[in-house]
């Protein structure tokens, strides 16, 4: 088996760890949770494929699952234990195997591994989270999940977490792992989150996966408005190729071990909570794009001005999405124009003699007029560096928004056309 | 300036005409109408740049316009147009500039255009519509158009559709011309197509240039509903790269020379006339597809058994739009996980255990389970053809819809990334 060549998710992948020294996550640490991953040898050879999450006491917890009509298996059982919102345990991790396109017996097999990992724990099935991201067709191994269990809770330790973020890399080339802090009733608490994906990245509802972990006591409700508000504005605004995978699943976990009283939805604790839990996956999505298969150059858009905040977020996405757009970053073209037609295919209100255009600190286009050839090799200097940051102003109110993006590089098409080298079945 | 690099409506175009003996389009006739080009140097060098169809009476049209909420002058002075609903003389195109991203100056350009025309034709300027394709941002230059309609005029011809086909070319490789007949009130009528577009091209409307001329005798109402159920299943279902144009057109003229009894909105003749706009249409739509920038295979998607026709075209659209797909196309790789990926991202119903898919004559999966390796065996041989045929059988009720699509290659991305030879104002 090459492994560079592997599919997961729909996508080839690099099967190697990464080096620890292009990885440096900090090893922070979230009262109340351990981790741990270890290899169980499903696909991938030589590297840490399993992973897991414990929290010591019962997690609160919240979920934004992909939109997808073909989800996975444990994005269909996700979702229904989000229903029923009972707290949780564990969170069970494996990649290589995405267990989608796999109907019944996939969700049997997810249901199998969550009931094994809840006998070794003492704890209930349902207090078991699982997770799944590689190959869409083929069936897990539970006996494998099964065998390696003992490895895996014996290595759990709070300061793991590193661990986690590289066993669940599919393409990645770096794993991505982000910390923040703030101040509830008093107590600072932490928020650290991990997440994966660099192919099959669209707007859908989550994008890729991404562990959230808080020693933050709250209220079920409260937690589910913070996520939401906070994937809205980060991993919802994502976009490397547009395809949407079958896995999106993103979860915060919330231990409680911060003793706070518990997290209700209003109030400046709240608010402080909201805008932590949202500069941590605002941080994870950045990283996720810098990341994209194959990508050279990450691709920051900021929209204003638009009529509402819904056509500032269409717009930014559309343009971030465009594969002509992000052909052209990726070659440093100055293609302005193409940055109109994606506005106008977004659907946002435009009167072009209000749109102003800066490329970095470069004015492009003011109130509709080019500014002219020192404008432009201003423009053309930002675009020869590593990101690229667009700002769209389109003069006509007061919507806002941000989209992360990436280049499209001929290396992206390489890695995605090459034959598989076994029959997939 | 490097022909080669040039960018209309956002992308590179080749500048030089192709050779005739490439294109053979039928010199078809169809009464009432002629047509011609010449070379009015806005931005091209050595091919023509200016086309023109003429009817030698006032027309009954029809016209679907892109939904860009960014559109060009030419697009906006149409949409009015329609609106009106008055018979029309004159359809006049320039490729090389867009007239796009200009806001009102470019709608005075595109005034004056119809105007000149209009005075040398002694007709109504409103009976002239403006069509414009290529660069987004500059003005059109009305006074090389004035210039050149001497020429113009004196090079109409009843079988120069050929030459209509060409001039609108941009990154084109190839024209694209059609031709169908059917019989109405007993009378054989003619339907001649043109189109043009290869880059920026996604499901909107109507997606790249297209002129529709019929010498079928109708009523507005009729020509129009005919029309948008045409492009519903033809130019609608075509993806090339996802992005939509500033500029997308489709008009249909219908002189009325075949002397039927006016087309109305029912019956036996209007099912006729509307089968065989629909085979024109699609026809177009395939070549479009298979001349897609850089593409190398023609991909045909066809989904049955959906749940209902609008979820069989939304997930025909995500299979044949999806860069993993299309990159996978490209390089003859089987990923059936992919087509999973894509059905759940259009939101279409799916139940695995339903799922029967076929590449070509090869049944790969049959009610959710994979065939085997002989199966893969001949599916991969399908996939190394010219043209890929995938077959979605959903297996959940009757809803069937086709798309139509190309392969994403390495010089999909070289051609869209090459910076600008100039600055682009």
């Amino acid at each position: 088996m090459d492994e560079q060549q592997h599919e997961l998710d729909g996508q080839p992948e690099h099967g190697g760890q990464p080096d620890d020294a292009t990885t440096g996550p900090a090893a922070a640490i979230v009262p109340g949770f351990r981790f741990a991953a270890t290899a169980c040898g499903m696909r991938f050879v030589g590297r840490d494929d399993l992973a897991l999450a414990v929290s010591d006491e019962p997690a609160t917890w919240a979920g934004v699952f992909t939109t997808s009509s073909a989800p996975g298996a444990p994005v269909v059982r996700g979702r229904e234990l989000l229903r029923k919102g009972k707290p949780v345990r564990a969170v069970l991790v494996n990649a290589g195997i995405a267990n989608a396109g796999t109907g019944k017996a996939g969700l049997k097999d997810c249901e199998r591994s969550a009931a094994l990992l809840a006998k070794q724990l003492g704890c209930k099935p349902r207090e078991v989270l699982c997770s799944s991201t590689g190959r869409i067709g083929p069936r897990i191994d539970v006996k494998k999940i099964d065998a390696a269990l003992p490895e895996l809770l014996a290595a759990l330790a709070p300061d793991a977490s590193g661990r986690l973020a590289r066993a669940i890399m599919t393409s990645d080339s770096v794993p991505k792992h982000a910390v923040q802090h703030c101040t509830v009733d008093g107590r600072e608490v932490t928020l650290l989150g991990v997440s994966k994906g660099s192919g099959m990245v669209a707007p859908r509802m989550a994008t890729t996966l991404s562990f959230l972990f808080t020693d933050v006591a709250a209220r079920r409700e409260a937690l589910q408005d913070a996520l939401v508000a906070a994937v809205g504005t980060s991993l919802n605004q994502l976009v490397i190729d547009g395809d949407t995978s079958t896995s999106d699943t993103c979860l915060l976990l919330a231990s409680g071990a911060a003793g706070n009283k518990p997290l209700r939805r209003r109030g400046r604790d709240f608010a402080a909570f909201r805008a932590a839990l949202g500069a941590l996956t605002a941080d994870l999505a950045r990283q996720l794009a810098r990341d994209g298969e194959a990508a050279t150059r990450l691709f920051i858009v900021n929209v204003t001005g638009a009529r509402t905040p819904e056509q500032a977020q269409a717009a930014a996405r559309s343009i971030a999405g465009s594969n002509l757009m992000k052909a052209a970053i990726g070659g440093g073209r100055l293609d302005w124009g193409r940055v109109i037609a994606c506005i106008g295919a977004s659907g946002a209100a435009y009167v072009h003699e209000k749109l102003t255009l800066r490329f970095g600190g470069a004015e492009l286009v003011r109130k509709g007029r080019h500014r002219g050839d020192k404008a432009a090799r201003a423009a053309l200097a930002h675009l020869a560096g590593p990101t690229v940051d667009l700002h769209v102003e389109l003069g006509l109110g007061r919507g806002q928004a941000e989209a992360f993006g990436c280049d499209l590089t001929e290396g992206y098409v390489r890695e995605n056309s090459a034959p598989l080298p076994e029959i997939v079945k």
